[in-house]
């Protein structure tokens, strides 16, 4: 294995042993953790796979996973599968669905970039592009951070990601932005059921100029509060649910009784 | 004064003081922090109301915050100004618009219940309701998370929760509960531009029985990912939009070039 990724969390590592798509060659337990809910199934998970299961200090976990809260948790596993971005269309194709995409703009936070993954996954988002360098990639905080929810998703890091929008585009993508600022039209005025990149920009700065000259639209969220600005997970999630629900919850089993 | 608190992150202390809702002794910046952007905002708003301004080395602000990254800036502030329930009415009123409120259950983590009132503060909700004791109170955790946004808002703190509902329901209030499970309508479904209180229930345990039924009605956000959950302030979030742009986006002032 060329590279070594140490992933931290209950349900990081559980789903990324779901997910089947990372080679696992160990998972550490903290002494004392007890084999319940989710450990008891990394533990069958594991064993399914033949991937061997250690015990030790926690302290060893803590410097494992650099003082992130790891719950006492953590594998040693290969690199994230980055897919290219000719796949992702083939993705909305193998759905039978308009294409429905989330195009992070040098988001810093892997916080923000795990939770807005997390949602994404909720809402079937068929592919994440990303641009590598600058902006976060699917560390492990990031997997942590979206609960383990990005090892299921299709993520494309690319090394421009303007060229990347205009592909998009190429293949009949509108490119939607998410933005403050004058003459920007709220949210629900723009038809979201349509072949969808939803484009979000930077925690400080927003999105860059170039970026933004390449969306076709943009919408904004309204905001009336005493505080100027949304948290940008935030943002992104209330405009994933939007577009979402333009498309009639499309793919939703809802649960019966 | 009968209590301090100690308030920090720049934001926090910033909106604290543009509320002008708590007393407030001393202001504290790290030793190095420089006085421009917020910092300069505290400055000015700290000498037009005589408030001290004290200089202390890096470690004894993150002893008053107790760890919790203070971004250099700390204040010793007065308790939160929580109002009785009868007043929550009373500014809908003053407002001339339909009830919007927010009731949280039991809520634990001030990380998500400050992102939630940062919403709640976006979309112009009238009021929160809270119970005290087992639930998060308005900490400077909460202050904090919500990027100083609850100290402008109208929260209100109750011993029994159900018996609040109750008595908003006798002022006309609908109460909407989100919840996971079989037989809940989609959030669209339902008509959200009606004097309304929107329920969240606790991260873990979601809403407590005898609050689910005194809900008048429940709806939920649809998830069709492989996570099967979602963070309650994200929950909160969307549901919080969808309840404001049912109004309309009543009260916003679109910004002009």
């Amino acid at each position: 294995m060329a590279e070594t990724e140490i992933i931290y969390g209950r349900w990081a590592v559980l789903e990324t042993l779901r997910a089947e798509r990372r080679e696992v060659t160990q998972i550490i337990f903290a002494e004392g953790v007890e084999e319940k809910g989710a450990i008891t199934e990394i533990v069958n998970a594991a064993k399914k796979r033949n991937i061997p299961i250690k015990r030790a200090p926690r302290r060893m976990l803590d410097d494992l996973s650099r003082g992130a809260n790891n719950q006492g948790v953590a594998m040693r596993a290969g690199p994230y599968p980055y897919l290219e971005l000719e796949t992702l269309m083939g993705v909305s194709e193998g759905r039978k669905e308009k294409p429905f995409f989330l195009i992070l703009d040098l988001l810093q936070d892997p916080q923000n970039v795990g939770t807005v993954i997390r949602v994404a996954d909720s809402v079937g988002v068929h592919g994440i592009v990303l641009q590598d360098r600058r902006g976060v990639g699917v560390t492990a905080a990031v997997t942590n951070a979206s609960s383990g929810a990005v090892e299921h998703l299709n993520v494309v890091q690319v090394t421009n990601l303007v060229n990347a929008m205009k592909r998009l585009k190429e293949f009949g993508v509108w490119l939607v932005g998410l933005d403050i600022g004058p003459n920007i039209q709220p949210m629900d005025k723009a038809d979201l059921n349509i072949p969808l990149g939803l484009v979000l920009g930077s925690e400080g700065e927003g999105m860059r100029r170039l970026v933004r000259d390449t969306c076709d639209l943009m919408i904004t969220l309204p905001m009336r509060g005493h505080v100027e600005s949304l948290n940008v997970a935030t943002v992104g999630a209330v405009a994933l649910y939007a577009a979402w629900q333009a498309r009639q919850w499309e793919g939703w089993i809802p649960p019966h009784q």
